[in-house]
């Protein structure tokens, strides 16, 4: 049995190439990123990572260094779900989603790379080895753009093999984004899976009045309407709106997941390992989900989903939107003809350019 | 219009005169107190504090320094609930309850302090005044007391004013903790308040054969008996248990009362102003339990909650019990015949002891 010997965690800042804006997040200048790298007795190693935009990087680094490290040195590191368990107790009060939930993810994501590296396997084998080829959508956080720009972004991402793509909405005028997608539809023709994404801008009459008029469009699901607390709200939405959901970015635990699902408020599970806990909550999400007769989408971090979507039956589209840490990786993901691909190399297979990093770190 | 000028937070390590063990956080040594001092430009200070056991200082100090400072300088320090608003949605990625709101409440009680001293008026009084004598509980942490040192601990409670007890179970075996309610209810009389308190320490089948092996010995209340994502979890033990129940110190939103209440999971809803995001959230949760025909209880940090208890109608019992932080307080709180009473100074009326501090911190 081999032990966890060393945990270095490591903070950035990454200024993002151009200063993107959503709905909710305002302006993005930057992202900040938190690494685990953790070594055990045998000298395997494992990498994990999570990110926020603006805030909570230090934050969440001191949590990884200061509370949660130590529970882990000389622990068996293939015990992954004892191991979970015993951090989420440990910050257990000043945790239960938020910050913790991105501390303990990076941890638990260094964990599962480090098995597929231990073991020889790619992880998408490891959790259950569905399919490797993946549908993936480009994520366009284009609120602000022109439509003339929006309209080539979109011929660059055709361009770039897409065959899905996901555009922002929740501009101060309703009728703006029904122009929008309308214009979007029109381009790309009637079955193209095109989603919009309104970042919990809405209350819950705003979010009625804008599913009644973006329903002709045929949009293949709207995401985040609703702030991710309304689960009842979620579930009118999903029997008056007539566009189905997705939701989850924004939930911590598994417990949030299982209550939209019970609610009827989502017909696809977003959740996102880097801020979910992990890749264990996330397939635990997934099985959910399955059971539930739902598809499972992503967001954010394509590297890592990739591999998650790939090991299960009920994989809906991949996310591909990484806010620019594409730059930092040796071989970033591939879209071919609209599939995405989750390599064989051991782990999840991502290798951070620590050179690169170090200029930024925190 | 006063704007703020000014915002120090602070991290402190506090030990503990002993060390402190419950059935969920294993042996507590030390608390961890984060605190923060607001300044206006009229020279008005404000003074907000929050704590985590063992855990998340040096995170939620992080926050605050980081994440949250810069988006109130040069605010006006009155708008309390704009500013709320304001701190909710910057960090509302890595936020979303855990760490943030526990940051969120240190600054907002420092707001609601500022407008105190601002107005000359004691919180109690801002917030509603309906009576500055509140029932006190003693919380003791004593589940590892043997039976004899917990009936002289009992003994010493009520030597020193308090006509309310509550107790530790979560024992190996429930014939342990069934001895002990039993020992403690015989040593208090038939219609002592007794209350109980599990600390998330059973799966749903072992809450419910405690409910019923505790139920001939009339707890009060029994607390935290399920862990506190399991609402129906909850409302089957309401229905099934036979005891009131109180929930509540492990929720950090106003949703998650809502959620629990509307399941009819708790009859004593317990939010704790230092980890709920502070008083702007804790009053809105008083009211919604008032709503709902439901007392309002507290958890920890009792030298704030005695003015939130005070301010409104539903009160039910405070919980006194700080960890010792009433080493660092010039006028500690005293219990005299079973009530606590706010004080009729401006804002909370907390003055802490920085010097004494100064040695602990971070």
């Amino acid at each position: 049995m081999s032990k966890i010997e060393k945990i270095d965690t490591a903070y950035y800042r990454v200024k993002l190439h151009r200063v993107l804006t959503d709905s909710t997040h305002g302006e993005m200048a930057y992202f900040e990123l938190v690494t685990v790298r953790i070594s055990d007795s045998d000298g395997t190693q494992g990498v994990g990572y999570t990110y926020a935009v603006n805030h909570g990087g230090a934050s969440i680094h001191a949590m990884i260094e200061r509370d949660l490290s130590g529970h882990l040195m000389g622990e068996d590191p293939g015990r992954i779900e004892a191991l979970w368990e015993k951090m989420w107790w440990a910050v257990h009060y000043p945790g239960r989603g938020g910050v913790a939930s991105f501390a303990i993810a990076a941890i638990d994501i260094a964990l599962w790379d480090r098995l597929g590296r231990q073991t020889g396997m790619p992880l998408w084998r490891l959790l259950g080895g569905h399919n490797p080829k993946v549908p993936a959508y480009a994520g366009g956080i284009d609120l602000l753009l022109p439509l003339p720009e929006l309209i080539e972004q979109t011929d660059r991402n055709l361009r770039n093999g897409f065959r899905a793509i996901k555009m922002k909405i929740g501009r101060p005028n309703l009728s703006e984004d029904v122009e929008r997608v309308a214009a979007m539809r029109r381009h790309l023709g009637p079955d193209f899976p095109l989603m919009a994404d309104a970042n919990m801008r809405w209350s819950r009459d705003e979010a009625l009045k804008a599913c009644q008029a973006l329903q002709e469009h045929s949009l293949f699901w709207i995401e985040e309407p609703l702030i991710p607390e309304d689960e009842t709200g979620h579930a009118m939405l999903a029997t008056c709106g007539g566009i189905p959901i997705a939701a989850g970015e924004n939930f911590r635990t598994i417990h949030e997941f299982a209550r939209l699902i019970r609610a009827e408020g989502v017909m696809f599970p977003e959740p996102d390992v880097s801020n979910c806990g992990g890749i264990t909550p996330w397939m635990k999400i997934a099985k959910l989900a399955e059971c539930h007769n739902l598809k499972v989408t992503s967001h954010g971090v394509h590297d890592l989903h990739v591999h998650l979507l790939a090991a299960v039956p009920n994989k809906s589209y991949l996310e591909v939107h990484g806010f620019g840490l594409e730059r930092y990786i040796a071989d970033p993901l591939a879209i071919v003809d609209g599939f995405a691909t989750a390599p064989d190399t051991p782990g999840h297979g991502v290798v951070l350019d620590w050179e690169a990093l170090e200029a930024m770190r925190v």
